[in-house]
Formats: C-alpha cells, sequence, structure tokens
C-alpha cells in the first residue's frame, strides 16, 4: 500500500469502521441474492419479461416473502447509506479508538440482527429493538460531527 | 482533534458541508420517527408480526397517511445520498468558500422544504419546485467534479 | 486546484473513479426526470395535490410504467449507492490503475445497460446479465478492502 493509504491516517479507527462498514455492504448484496431466489421458488416477478422467461405472463405478481425481503433491503438503504458516511467522518475527527469501535460494532450487530428477525419473521419487537440499537450509534456520530463542524464554521 | 482532523484540511468549506449534510441525515432519521409514530397511530402495519403485537392480524394493511411518508423517505434517499458524495468530493476541489455554501445551504434549506412540504401536503407544486431548488446545486457540483476529474484523467 | 486536491492524491486512479461514479449519479437523476415525464404523459400521480394539479383526484393512480421506472430507480439505489462508497475507499488502497480502471468501466458500463434495459423492456436476462456484470466488481472491491483494512485492526 503506498503512502497515503486510507488504513494508516487514523490510527486503529479507520479500519474497524471499513471492517464493519464493508461487511454490512456485503450484507446487504446477500438480501437482494436471497430476494432474487425467493421470486424464483416462489414464481413471483416483477417484471413481464422476467415472467415470461420464468413460465409466463401469469408469474408477474407480488408475493409476501418477496415484498418482506425488500422491507429489509428498504430498512437496509435507509440505515446502512447514512452509517458509510457518518462512521467514515467520524474516523477522522479523531475518537477514542474504544468508544468508536464501540459505535461500529454497535450498528454493525444491530444491523446483523435486524436482517435475521426480519427475513426469519422473529417475533415483534426484535427486529425493533435491532433497529433502536444501530440508529444509537448512528445518531451519536451525528452529533459529534456536527458539534466539531460547527466549531470550525 | 488531531492534525489530519478533516475539518482543517479545506479551509472553510468542509466544515459547512458536514454541518449540513449531517442535518440532512438527522432530518432523514425524523421522517422514519414520524413513520413509525403514523404506524402507531393508524394502527397500519406492514408486517403481520407488528401487527400482532398491536392489537391483531387486520392492523396488517396499508395507509395513506404512511405511504406518504414513505414516499418523503424514498425521495430523500434519491437525492440525499448523492448529496453526501458530491458535496464531499467538490469540498476538496477548492471551490470559492462562498459559492460553496451558497451550494450546499440551497440543498439543505430545498430539502427541508420538499419534507414539510411532503408531510404537510402541501399545495402543488411548492414540493416539486423545492425538490428542483435542491437538484440544481447538486448537478453544478457533479459537472464540476466532473470536469475537474476528467482533467486529470 | 489547491495543493491537497482528491484528484492529485492517488495517482491515475482517482480521477477515473470520479468520472465514473459522477456519470452513474447523473445517470440516477435522468431516471428521475424520466419518471416525472412519464407521470406526466400517463397522468399518473403519487400525490392527491399533484393529481389534482393537473387534472383531478382521478389522476392519483398507479401505471405500470411509472412503476417500471421507479424499480430502475430502486436498483440503482440497492447498488450505485454502495459503489460510492466501494470505489472512493479502493482508489485509496493503491491498486494496479489499469485493473482500478476496468472494475470502475465494468460497474459503468453494467450499470448503464442496466437501464436502458429496463427501461426498453429488453428481453430477459439482458437486465440480470447487466446487474451481475456490476456487481462482480463491486464484490471484488468489497473483499480487497476488507483483506486491507483486517490487515490494520
Amino acid at each position: 500500500m503506498p503512502a497515503p493509504g486510507l488504513a494508516m491516517v487514523s490510527g486503529q479507527v479507520l479500519p474497524a469502521f471499513l471492517v464493519c462498514s464493508t461487511l454490512l455492504i456485503i450484507k446487504m448484496y446477500v438480501v437482494a441474492v436471497i430476494t432474487g431466489q425467493v421470486r424464483l421458488r416462489k414464481k413471483a416477478f416483477a417484471n413481464p419479461e422476467d415472467a415470461l422467461r420464468h413460465g409466463g405472463l401469469q408469474y408477474c405478481r407480488t408475493d409476501p416473502d418477496v415484498e418482506r425481503c425488500r422491507r429489509a433491503h428498504w430498512n437496509d438503504m435507509e440505515t446502512i447509506y447514512p452509517f458509510l458516511f457518518l462512521g467514515f467522518v467520524y474516523s477522522f475527527l479523531g475518537p477514542d479508538p474504544f468508544i468508536a469501535r464501540m459505535h461500529f460494532l454497535l450498528v454493525f450487530l444491530g444491523r446483523v440482527v435486524h436482517t435475521v428477525a426480519y427475513l426469519g419473521k422473529l417475533r415483534a419487537p426484535t427486529r425493533s429493538v435491532a433497529y433502536t440499537v444501530a440508529q444509537i450509534p448512528c445518531v451519536s456520530m451525528a452529533l459529534q460531527i456536527l458539534w466539531e463542524a460547527a466549531r470550525h464554521l
């Protein structure tokens, strides 16, 4: 890796963020693959051209399990994408390494449990609790960025 | 903050961007909270397990006000996420600080008015005008990044 | 451009990434504009206040062509947003310039063909193949980031 490699810039914090964030992106890719598999297994396609290829136009239809996968994916887009931004900026604010890692770990675990609870249809409020657990460190990072940036305006 | 802190890198531009972008992320979090509150108040849940916890399966249903919140959120994801990327890169291109701040401020105000117009059901075309006001500086930043990057290919 | 301009930081890789990523964001903006045009042409609006402005409440309705545009846009949000993050971080890992450019080019071409196949209703599996072509370099970048970051934990 060349001298200005990102991983060196901020001590131990940035690598921990990159591991958590990249694993969450891969987790989202997995949800997309699962959605496609459920579409094939339940024969429920969103587009006529896909249905035609898999048996006929009658398979251009919605399915509760496909919709569930899509809601899980939507919720990931609501929460993980802002984390990619907040966690990256926060890593450069010089946070305490232990506290920073706890932030990233909570987001990571919260989002993994959220997906498992959603796709596994776990009893409420497992999913909502996981959502909240992952959102709290995100709000914390947002407020710290806001505070630090406002001081430099 | 340590020496390579992001806030110092680019003079007065990056902090202004970080304030606007982080406030917009918090605004999106608020829309998510409002969506949840409307679901509870109107008793309209997307998942059977949530409906069961709040009175019965008959509450697993759609509701116009919930759908409105979700459309506002979708539009935020269409517009604010690209801004997080464009504004960040643009901040490092050495733009004029005043012009850069005007870009960020227009995006910020446009998106706040957009959400208020959406959730408040304001008369058309308030919402569309706010959308356009926020998109113009985004397109401007995109073109400036493209121009600068193409010169260095 | 001032000394710490982003474009200089990482040789020839970052400008290539910025060109591809910014063009893809502009492509997404075009899909949004097309969606609005299809709504106006087919008279199919998502909100009562928009329908009222364009002829009456009976035009607050769904339309297959509008839904198709929205699915194309959703798929962009699923795939292009992670690329903005992965490609940016990957550009700082010191990759081979030729291999890096091939990564970015595949994502760019895959996503452009995906949109054309979606909106042009091309025969399956054109769209799915384009989706996969764009995802492979994204997974490759994710794994390289993960590998590099894990070594620095």
